[in-house]
């Protein structure tokens, strides 16, 4: 099949430029096509010839297929204007850096006069309720880990005043919990991890409060006559009655979740103002947005102008499970918790999904959102809402290992969760939330490594973020696949074409196989395991190597 | 096939419900199956079951096509929130409203005295800088004419002062051109179109200015040192200069449509601040807005806001020739010009398309949006910007009646250009600008009859514009063409069903044939044509007449 691009400025009715397509990806299900055009103006009509194997001809255009081309510019398809102010433009720190998911009850207790009553010991097995003491001191005392680990961001989860463990029910927005320290000790926290090369973005609960903001106990006073009541969502009826829970909350029915109403001015302007407030008081560099996609658009399209006039380049991330494109059009969020992409990593490492299916999914995801949107999607193995990714894949340390090298050599921004890194266990919630091991005899090296040579390598490699991805062994049988990476591709014209390029391979299956990945046109004459730190031969372009069930290697 | 929804709130791990989807259209490439969900909660997950003719079975999800079921909420597709802030909600006026699209420089000549020099005498042959005298004062004249008409809507190309007779030109947007009126002529001609019924539509030029406004004059006289060098889009160098042309304009290189900057600050607020005055200067009653694919789209936003703030009810709608869809999200426009159906009907109308091939054409356009928007598509025959449908079409009185019924039976909002109602001709531009006639002995009495009969019909029948639409008789060998509107279908959830319901048949072929309409499930004993007044046989559930070329029928 051969596909033609046929265009020319919209305005114009001069003669068209015709380019051809080349095939660039498939799915098994659809096939992605395409060719970069010169736009000699900022306005583009475009069609496409098809010309099957048997030589008929066909024209795609917004008509539809058809026999004939388009002749005037209507049935075109059009790229009305190339507008500046609509295009989708991403922090420019993002390449290269790896970010860090920190739940700070569980991280590390740095300073035991600030623990809540009941605190218990640190390291016991996490009950719903449970305190342990974490605090922001703890984390400014390890921020020496973060940094031999070589991560360029931290998320953490919600710091703000609230009752619980994990503070999702924020009764303060403008003050640090008390069990965790004060406004200064975060302040502090910030300018520390910006002066070792740490970027810092906070939690947003703007979905919901919890039961004790200040507004919800005035609406819960004063019912009816509250000026807050229309800052939550559908009360049902006055008094507003945490039994019985006759408003709307988060998810089922939790009364310390109260829906907030982000429609109403008054409510939306207080949390525009938070959004600001903490960029401007702490200087941290962004958002991750909790329950982002049950909350209106339009206050989301106001918060990104707010936090944008603030901080440029802040990182605004939406916490969204499934498809995310409608948050991903350049007036919403940079990034989404590219939950999605877990799915299928975590599928094809416990054996759900054989190499080509993976392979598939993979495909299909770095083709769900604008090409401009990849390089900052987080991608990740977990978080603490979900059971942790040694444990989802059955425990195995080399498993594990196998999980981090294809998060750190995928697309986008990776994700880490405090403690994935040392090969920390844990099930679905609160066993995904047990307390940091700090003991170093009890952290597994060979995990431990493998998140820091390729930390390291994806700040050396920046092009890691959005560079070219192709298939290079897909083995079924054997459970083999190799990908190779390279410094090229789409996205290039936006960072930069350059040289670089590795090679991933991992060994899925059950048994010890001899693989020979191949290097392609620019194939070097010898190659390293970026892992082991063993040179691998290379014959006739391909690299010849012995993978173990549970192995990866990283070549370059 | 079977296609099942298998649906549940996205938080709770409660059973999922299971509705059975039925086919609703296809267009030979695509199919469309819908249900009908009723959501216990605010939250959705859902996923496909496909259960083919052989007995297979395939789950569709976001994860694609599986052999198993999506078992977790990962997965499945997500409605995340039923969400009213990002609904979309159109005018409740638009049902049974047909617009008008006046070109006021050859509309009607109502005050003499404000003639520009060198005026022709009304109904000359139009040239490209021709002025014939036509003004506010001249609508004000007419309004008989179209309210005898019925229509509900006016759509005035731009009234405010520029130098060119079709006034895309700006250079001064709050004063009404002296060769039209003044401000007050404006008002007191919405006045009265508000106490006949009829609603006023402005055009705006908010993607260029003229080049005899303040700002642009400013840039001219002063360059780099006019604070209003940015409210201009890409000047390349200065002076600016109107020969070489080193700013970017409109189309191609026109130096008089200098594209503004709507993504500075300052001149955002100008046109919003402009957008905002006619609503509340002159009660206008919404926007047609020039060339809104090229505009930011930001700008639209903070546009939509700022004109439904003046007027909840206004009506926005895009200049838009290609799929809209981009504007239709609820956040920008309320309408766009469907040009694309416009392709299609002169295409059917002339024997481009196959009834068959009409019909998938228009079962794609009913699909492309989403269907809350469609009761508001603005469905067009020509405009001054193309040639007249008769002329288009070839000239035939009776093809031009026929293309009449099938716009003011479509779905949407119709508009009929100034002229169009009484059989006038014209190519393209500026042939398609001539003076209206008021000649009522020139008019043609057929047309004229089709344009009022079914404005009327329609202003009856409000449910035209959001209602359903099957085929009744397809027969491309003949080039016979039926379909049934009624009052029901899925936009009855926000409308109402009803017991409405009429069909229109057409016959686009070259000899004289008999049809039998299927009247379907509800059929009347008895139908009689809307247009001729003439009763229709009903035998065995089918209307049976007969169709000369060019006829058409609309059956109640």
């Amino acid at each position: 099949m051969k596909v033609t691009c046929h265009y020319a400025d919209r305005a114009q009715r001069g003669p068209e430029v015709a380019v051809q397509l080349s095939r660039e990806d498939g799915d098994g299900t659809r096939d992605w096509w395409s060719a970069r055009v010169h736009m000699p103006t900022r306005r583009l009509r475009y069609q496409f010839e098809v010309v099957a194997a048997d030589g008929t001809h066909t024209w795609f255009s917004e008509r539809g297929f058809e026999r004939a081309a388009s002749r005037h510019h209507i049935g075109y398809f059009h790229y009305p204007y190339n507008q500046p102010a609509d295009r989708f433009v991403l922090p420019s720190w993002l390449p290269g850096t790896t970010f860090y998911e920190i739940f700070p009850e569980r991280f590390n207790n740095g300073d035991p006069t600030n623990d809540p009553p009941g605190t218990e010991p640190w390291g016991g097995r996490p009950k719903p309720r449970s305190f342990f003491g974490g605090d922001l001191a703890g984390i400014r005392q390890k921020l020496g880990h973060l940094t031999a680990l070589g991560v360029g961001g931290l998320w953490l989860t919600p710091v703000f005043s609230a009752p619980t463990n994990h503070k999702y029910d924020p009764s303060d927005y403008y003050t640090v919990d008390p069990a965790f320290g004060t406004n200064e000790d975060l302040k502090a926290l910030v300018a520390e991890c910006h002066a070792g090369g740490i970027r810092v973005v906070l939690d947003g609960v703007f979905n919901h409060s919890g039961s004790e903001w200040f507004a919800f106990r005035d609406v819960r006073e004063k019912g009816e006559a509250s000026p807050y009541k229309t800052w939550f969502f559908d009360i049902k009826s006055f008094p507003v009655d945490l039994r019985r829970v006759n408003y709307e909350t988060f998810a089922d029915r939790l009364p310390n979740h109260p829906k907030l109403n982000t429609a109403d001015p008054g409510c939306a302007a207080y949390f525009l103002g938070v959004g600001e407030h903490w960029i401007r008081e702490a200087d941290t560099d962004g958002w991750r947005l909790d329950v982002a996609n049950e909350v209106d658009h339009r206050f989301w399209r106001a918060f990104r102008e707010r936090v944008k006039a603030a901080k440029p380049d802040a990182y605004i991330v939406g916490e969204i499970w499934h498809d995310g494109a409608q948050w991903l059009e350049g007036d919403e969020f940079d990034s989404v918790m590219h939950y999605p992409w877990r799915d299928a990593a975590l599928r094809f490492l416990s054996g759900d999904l054989a190499p080509s299916a993976f392979a598939s999914a993979t495909v299909g995801l770095r083709h769900a959102y604008q090409l401009a949107a990849n390089p900052g999607l987080m991608h990740i193995l977990g978080s603490h809402d979900t059971a942790r990714v040694r444990t989802e894949i059955g425990g195995s340390a080399a498993r594990a290992a196998q999980a981090a090298a294809l998060l750190l050599t995928a697309g986008g921004v990776p994700l880490v969760y405090q403690g994935d890194e040392i090969g920390m266990e844990g099930g679905e919630e609160p066993d995904s939330r047990r307390c940091m091991i700090w003991d170093e005899a009890r952290w597994d090296r060979r995990i431990l490594h493998t998140y820091r040579a390729l930390v390291r390598a994806r700040r050396e490699r920046p092009w890691l973020a959005w560079g070219s991805f192709e298939d290079a062994v897909v083995d079924d049988d054997r459970g083999l696949y190799a990908y190779r990476r390279a410094e090229s591709g789409p996205l290039a014209v936006l960072y930069g074409e350059g040289l670089g390029q590795l090679w991933v391979a991992v060994n899925v299956g059950e048994r010890r196989s001899e693989v020979a990945i191949p290097l392609g046109n620019r194939a070097p004459r010898a190659v390293v395991d970026l892992l082991s730190g063993e040179g691998v031969g290379v014959e006739h372009g391909a690299a010849r190597l012995t993978l173990a069930p549970g192995d990866a290697v990283v070549l370059v």
